[in-house]
């Protein structure tokens, strides 16, 4: 691989921006990568774990001179960065980012970019429950999806250099508009979040059951919810406060389809269960043959904590 | 090991049935397994496979000389195979299970088993998403919890006997009451696995968003949900249609909290999402000390499908 650009800033230094800097440096994408953190801590681990050859405190310092800046960082913090670094961006150079909405950072962060310079926002759709910068691995994009959601006057080029970019990581790439994005990602990503921290919440709540007994028997189900309840708390806030109006949709369709279900259990319609049921296993099935997934029982996971 | 049961009859040969076959094998538990299922493609294949010493076309001929009867069947088929096999029992045997629910399967099963028979109501909570007597391996209780309900008559030495059975299976030994299991059940297992159906049967229906781009971008969140949902549709049936009252006062409060959670979406409370947010990620931590999941990102999953 030749190096694509030679100069990435990287602002954010959590599970994407370490995955980044990893890829970036074993495909040789970049020749030097610049950081920024907010914390000193953050700051001190990227450069003790080699993520970064150089780290900055403020992120207009970071992006100088940068041919390729990625904001890294939670969706509801774009906006400050990007009033803070947009006067010192050098022109032709490309933004895009990494959150998992996209309509309200093309709001916040496009107003405060000059023009002469490429914004082209973007979403890997890639991940784990763990976070912050030790958290991060050169594969995390490997075989998965990366959304990108270019603007009506995003110059070519620049959505050209960002695809060969993410295949370079090993990603798929997709474009799309960001309302259609938000719309997607609301049913494939944010509700199951939300969901998930409710279901743990309901659980973690309850008298006549012991938080001891829900962890113990945790084997029959519950476990596999508490993974995406466990993602960083910070980045999922300004998720749901940033994607309302379609996560709020997709939570009524939840909900409705949710009470024909209770309904059917209260009056024992064994035959409405049977069917949905029936029909949740395909879908499952379609994943995996989609390479998102793995086949293995129990997702591979380790015998022991099986 | 020494043989702890003669003859042990295996009534129902899917993902358990077949497992207790496996690791009674290993262990040499039993000194003959027979076995019964409704299909005869399951009789074929359980015979194929080496899980029995003698297949059997009905209940009442595979429990005749047994010492330990297992009815794995789904929970609603226990009480018209306790009325078939009831009269053949072997005055001293025992008959378990091994039921997501318990309350249920005791109102069916018990009144037609005769006095002399040690009825004594069980519950492995291990399992995968797979079903069916080709789905099973030895190692599926290992480190798993197995409830025991005994019943106010129950033998104490037949309690204690299948207690060390499914020590010898791998498992940790619990007791409690029917109600109060169905209760635990109905948080830890029986909720999400309605949850997580509910969460992909929603996604199917949306006309907005595709069933390929839920496929392919389920990697942000929405496979987690479809492994549970691609559990047994006629078990899960079952389970919902006896275990009604726990699965709705669950339902009922998970509602309730989802609500509030829809409210702070609503009105931009992020201080409400970011407290609960932060909750959950201290259950899984203890569910991981408790040594019920494993601590590797993504489940461990294999990298090629993270």
């Amino acid at each position: 691989m030749s190096v694509q650009f030679e100069r990435v800033a990287l602002i954010g230094i959590g599970l994407i921006g370490s995955s980044l800097a990893h890829v970036m440096r074993r495909e040789k994408i970049a020749a030097h990568i610049t950081g920024y953190a907010k914390s000193e801590e953050t700051r001190k681990s990227a450069v003790q774990l080699g993520l970064v050859d150089s780290i900055h405190a403020t992120a207009a310092s970071a992006v100088r001179d940068a041919d390729l800046v990625i904001l890294c960082v939670p969706v509801g913090a774009c906006g400050a960065i990007a009033k803070e670094m947009g006067a010192v961006l050098k022109p032709g150079c490309i933004v895009t980012d990494v959150g998992s909405v996209k309509a309200a950072v093309v709001r916040d962060v496009a107003p405060h970019l000059p023009a002469g310079v490429n914004f082209v926002p973007g979403h890997p759709i890639a991940g784990t429950e763990q976070s912050g910068p030790a958290s991060g691995f050169a594969d995390l994009f490997l075989k998965r999806w990366c959304i990108l959601t270019p603007l009506p006057g995003s110059d070519a080029v620049a959505v050209m250099r960002l695809e060969k970019f993410w295949h370079s990581c090993g990603s798929y790439v997709d474009q799309m508009t960001p309302e259609h994005h938000d719309l997607v990602l609301a049913i494939t990503s944010h509700l199951p979040h939300l969901i998930a921290y409710n279901t743990v919440a309901t659980a973690a709540d309850l008298e006549e059951v012991t938080d001891s007994e829900v962890i113990k028997y945790s084997a029959g189900g519950f476990r596999d919810f508490t993974r995406i309840a466990a993602s960083d708390p910070t980045m999922w806030r300004d998720v749901f406060l940033n994607n309302r109006e379609a996560v709020l949709e997709m939570l009524g369709r939840f909900s409705e389809d949710l009470s024909a279900l209770q309904r059917a259990i209260r009056w024992g319609d064994g035959e409405t269960l049977f069917n949905l049921f029936t029909r949740a296993r395909e879908v499952r099935r379609n994943i995996i043959a989609a390479g998102q997934e793995t086949a293995a029982p129990d997702f591979g996971r380790d015998p022991k904590h099986r």
